[in-house]
């Protein structure tokens, strides 16, 4: 039988990313488009479409060798239906059939679910959640978003919308979120939360890679807000690991990079407060695909739905 | 072919529930005994056999017409193993092989699990959450228990201790929770709790049932109480509803007598505070099984496994 291939797509609010995947969902072709600069759907639906004609082109493949697209997107989607609700930081996006126009004009299987689930796969199936068996999976950014395993399976609730860990609220009290709830997570959490306590605290703006980096060289300051930003954190999953008792929780994204200082702050709240039984199973681990979990999740997605059909037939 | 029975046993701080279920898992005898009167392990694991002697004698049923004994246990359990780790309110259990004791004893197959899965069980197969997919189940009493339904099957994590949305934290600093935790939901609305805020509101000890009554019949003071304890668990569920999408909550318990002042509370928090796509999708309600519920699951608990190990055949 000759080879075959799956495309993985992981559409952000900053960048397209599109790869091609050999037949075990490993990468062996990669394109990268900033977003921006497709103001309507109409032209990033054009640009999707001639990158994956293009990296098929470079490989001289034609659709028989593609077993089907994935496509990761950054926000609610009908994963059944194939239909996109909105973004929140992409405009003009409203209930969109991104699956069904995609299929049309490339003549190929799509696949779509949102990024944070798909990160949380590629994790379980190829990062750091691999052989665990309930896995929670977070990215810290901007906002802070995230992916259940349940019994081995990617869990995505009742409307497709499980997951949402960024809105487990930690106080009774607390900031408004542009979700509309009070004092979620990632209200304390998020990137612009993080920058604007820095601001208080230094008099001026400090990336928060740099931040890391102080913390990391011992900056008491520096280390001291990673703390506070863990202990958060820990607090949000002493909820979810009495509530879920997974065995691995998974934490990526770029605010995982302040590593220790952080890590540890989590695993001793956890540890402190959680449950016995369930603090003793968890793991706290960092991910270990970087920005390419999004892309490797839509192929491991592809894999999964077509070898499903495979098995149906 | 004869008929089949079923035992569904629920075992609790005060009272010892036997009950004889037939195959459509329908109560048609029981038996209660007071639990405190066991002072020992094995003087109440002699309590259990001679009651399920009893309750197959009064139907001169012998072994071969039952096809499985269910143990709803008030303690962290090794389902798999079928061992009683500790029960925090029966004092003398720990690391009690209680499946295999029993099953040499009684010469029948024997199912444990917690008692607030089996509830959730229950709900799910006769009761509230019946036609759900994704269900979350709360007891509400002297501690807040809970059980979830994921994906049409009961989710019992990793160590078999998933389900406590009475130890998801609603504050960063609070109380003192007895499992070691800091604001657990349990230590703001567990019936110790709301029985002291009864105290230093009407200065003087009122049953919640009462309470409950005064609130349904227009008392502000009272009704205020429940409302407060409705947001309360309305703040949990928020981040549980959020995190895992679920279609159905059902609230059973002493305390969800307190009726719609309550109900109402919890759904304008989740209306209000969760995200869009999540709060729209689920519907709060009241268990439907009462205090029979954690037999009922026991029962269901038998069907399910001894269907399974049909089916594996």
């Amino acid at each position: 039988m000759k080879d075959r291939y799956y495309i993985g797509i992981d559409l952000g609010g900053t960048n397209l990313k599109i790869a091609l995947f050999d037949s075990t969902c490993r990468i062996i072709g990669r394109q990268v488009l900033p977003t921006e600069i497709f103001a309507q759907p109409k032209s990033l639906i054009t640009a999707i479409v001639s990158s994956v004609n293009a990296i098929m082109a470079g490989r001289r493949l034609n659709t028989s060798a593609i077993l089907g697209i994935g496509i990761g997107l950054p926000g609610p989607v009908d994963v059944t239906q194939g239909v996109v609700h909105f973004f929140p930081n992409i405009p003009g996006w409203k209930e969109v059939p991104l699956r069904s126009i995609l299929e049309e004009k490339l003549g190929l299987p799509v696949f779509v679910d949102n990024d944070a689930n798909l990160m949380c796969l590629a994790e379980y199936k190829a990062g750091a959640a691999r052989g665990s068996t309930n896995a929670v999976c977070l990215t810290l950014g901007t906002g802070v978003g995230g992916g259940l395993i349940i019994d081995g399976r990617l869990f995505r609730g009742s409307s497709f919308a499980a997951g949402e860990i960024g809105h487990v609220p930690i106080n009774e009290h607390g900031p408004a979120c542009n979700c509309g709830g009070v004092a979620c997570l990632e209200s304390y959490i998020g990137n612009r939360r993080i920058a604007h306590r820095v601001r208080m605290i230094f008099k001026k703006d400090i990336p928060l890679e740099d931040l890391s980096r102080m913390a990391r060289r011992g900056n008491a300051k520096a280390a001291a807000i990673w703390k506070d930003v863990g202990r958060k954190l820990g607090v949000a999953l002493v909820g979810v690991v009495n509530l879920l008792n997974p065995d691995r929780i998974v934490i990526g994204g770029g605010v995982a990079n302040a590593g220790s200082v952080l890590f540890d702050a989590v695993s001793e709240t956890i540890l402190m407060q959680a449950m016995v039984v369930q603090a003793k199973k968890v793991r706290v681990t960092k991910a270990q695909l970087g920005s390419d979990a999004g892309m490797i999740g839509a192929a491991f997605l592809v894999k999964e739905e077509t070898d499903k059909r495979k098995t149906a037939r």
